[in-house]
């Protein structure tokens, strides 16, 4: 596959509709409806499941693993332990999502003890990026307060360190393995009003990575953000009213209706830095 | 009444919305969102409530239970027993959604813990109800891989090893007491597309219940299936995008909306089996 | 300011559109996508955030904290102890959404507890505000079975005995503080068949409270009531359909889309006792 282009986005989605992937997703309680909507309308199929009797059994069935840190307690963080650990082990690739990393000392020190189960991609706003990296970061609950050019250097440091893909959040999307950058320009800004759509573009990416060839992690993450911004403009442009309530409606519906054309034409990815 | 004709769903659900019945809902994080909506939509009153100190004394207030074993715990586990131990006591109705029965020993045996309480009816997808009846399940997550009438045996056998009606949904889904056989064709194939959708017709099968005559589950349980489906068919009809955010839409709208003549022409309804 | 007018509403609303107040939601689990959408379409910035490790780190970053008493815990119930502690001894408001007040013994009980913590405002239905009045609620699920006006002498009794702003909703919503009450007449009926849109203005209450200026609770709390039900009204004015539905994206788009003159021209709120 050709690096970074929409073609290659076009491909990797098309495998996610042809296998439908079983998406582990042990996330917060705001998530979780958009969440699984967000897969099934997708092409792929969400599993929720959490409990510590179960979690390792349901990762030996999936494809790939998302854990979300929004909703924390001791009980679901043992969970996620569990449940990355066995990932792991068995190479199902995980993505984490440090939601509000930096709020709170205990989110943050639960954030950075699940970083250390090797995430193949980790995902999050500027401000989480940099409270994960160490740095300075100004968080206000679980929105952003610093663009995601800000947080490069920070989202390269968490990289290289862990040896995986950090993706920043923004008007445009960073993505990062520490050495190459690629962007993605697509989506609104409207869609920040709608909760947990952030979230909801993680577990995408789960799904992503749980289709990619060898080496694609960089790629399978620019495309499922690619095609969940593209879908967020569709479903804007179609709205007859700019409100978070209709663009969410559309952002469901097109990610179940775009096809070849529309990825083709519509997906904004490159090569920032090589 | 008349078993299983148009006629009698539309008196069934007029019961439903004259009376309002209360349904508890023990049910799992994705669902709670449209199954309180279905109910409230469809002229029911939900009652979301699972804590140890109270789910009995809401079972002393409800008219119907729900248990949904999709986002198990330990501790809710522990509630669902109670609440339906209750409910058998009391002569309440109560129906078991056995979510993603197979996926894992845990979760199988759980549901399999649940039957055992006397449930009305069980409703569940092909792959659910092979896993409950000990067949050879193939289950992924929580979809179906298999269709209805492969798990009609299965479902038939659950029935009269339990003294229950049980549910296979489907394109045609059916409806057995281990004897006779009812079929309901509404509903469209999106609605697999929207996450818990299963799930919330599960509810509404427990607020038909509420308002059923001494014999009629089997009926109540296909007149909350056509009406569930026949607002699918008429959400996505008037939809002008038809994708699964447009239909989730629709689908509230019509349970609503629908009226007689919408329920006397558009249910589809019929003994297959006496 | 001047209390109770469609200029005063107009004026807080922009405070809040203009700060983004952080509001920290222990919130039902039902509720909480609805609560964070409303949440953030008005203006806002939600935080769903219970863990006993965090929540009073939580509240020391937050600008208004919510306890909802909907799908109540053992867990839930010491987490929210903790946090409404925190909140009075920093001086931070603090809203108590009491739902299902005197269904069970248990749930009057911790609501009880909670009132004892201070809040700044309690708003819920008749019968939730009669039950916790110690009146003789019928309480029927979490639905009011009573009008607001029934529930206006309960609701003067707990302001007065807890020093804080009691608000009923109904057809006219009701705020008191045991002497002064201002009615507030937006809103549709059909709101009340969209689950936990009560818990979410409980919600929004929080946000109006963050930048009210000292002493304007009840006007804070009323302006809430008001840009609320009148997102609703015009909500459903614009639905081509007059379902739930559909008026829930319609609530959403309003809530972010509704400028000066919206609020001058729709806004009914007075003074109704002084």
């Amino acid at each position: 596959m050709e690096p970074v282009s929409a073609k290659a986005v076009w491909q990797l989605w098309s495998a996610v509709r042809e296998r439908g992937p079983l998406v582990q997703c042990i996330t917060n309680y705001v998530a979780m409806d958009i969440s699984a909507n967000v897969l099934l309308a997708a092409g792929a199929s969400p599993a929720m499941a959490h409990a510590l009797d179960e979690v390792e059994d349901f990762v030996g069935i999936s494809s790939a693993l998302l854990v979300n840190m929004g909703t924390l307690s001791a009980d679901w963080v043992a969970a996620m332990k569990l449940a990355a650990g066995r990932a792991a082990a068995k190479g199902t690739p995980w993505v984490l999502d440090p939601v509000g990393c930096g709020a709170t000392p205990y989110r943050t020190a639960a954030c950075l003890a699940m970083l250390r189960l090797r995430p193949a991609v980790v995902r999050g706003n500027a401000s989480e990026i940099l409270a994960l990296a160490g740095a300075a970061g100004n968080v206000k609950g679980v929105d952003s307060t610093a663009s995601s050019h800000e947080a490069l250097d920070a989202a390269k440091a968490v990289a290289k360190a862990n040896g995986c893909v950090v993706a920043v959040s923004g008007a445009t999307d960073l993505i990062t393995d520490g050495e190459r950058v690629i962007g993605v320009s697509n989506g609104v800004e409207l869609l920040t009003l709608i909760t947990a759509a952030g979230c909801s573009v993680t577990a995408l990416i789960g799904a992503f990575l749980a289709v990619a060839p060898e080496g694609a992690v960089m790629e399978a993450t620019a495309a499922a953000l690619a095609v969940f911004g593209l879908a967020g403009e569709k479903g804007l442009a179609a709205a007859p009213r700019k409100g978070p309530g209709s663009l969410r409606v559309g952002l469901l519906d097109y990610l179940h209706l775009m096809g070849e054309g529309d990825v083709l034409s519509g997906v904004n990815v490159r090569e920032l830095e090589a």
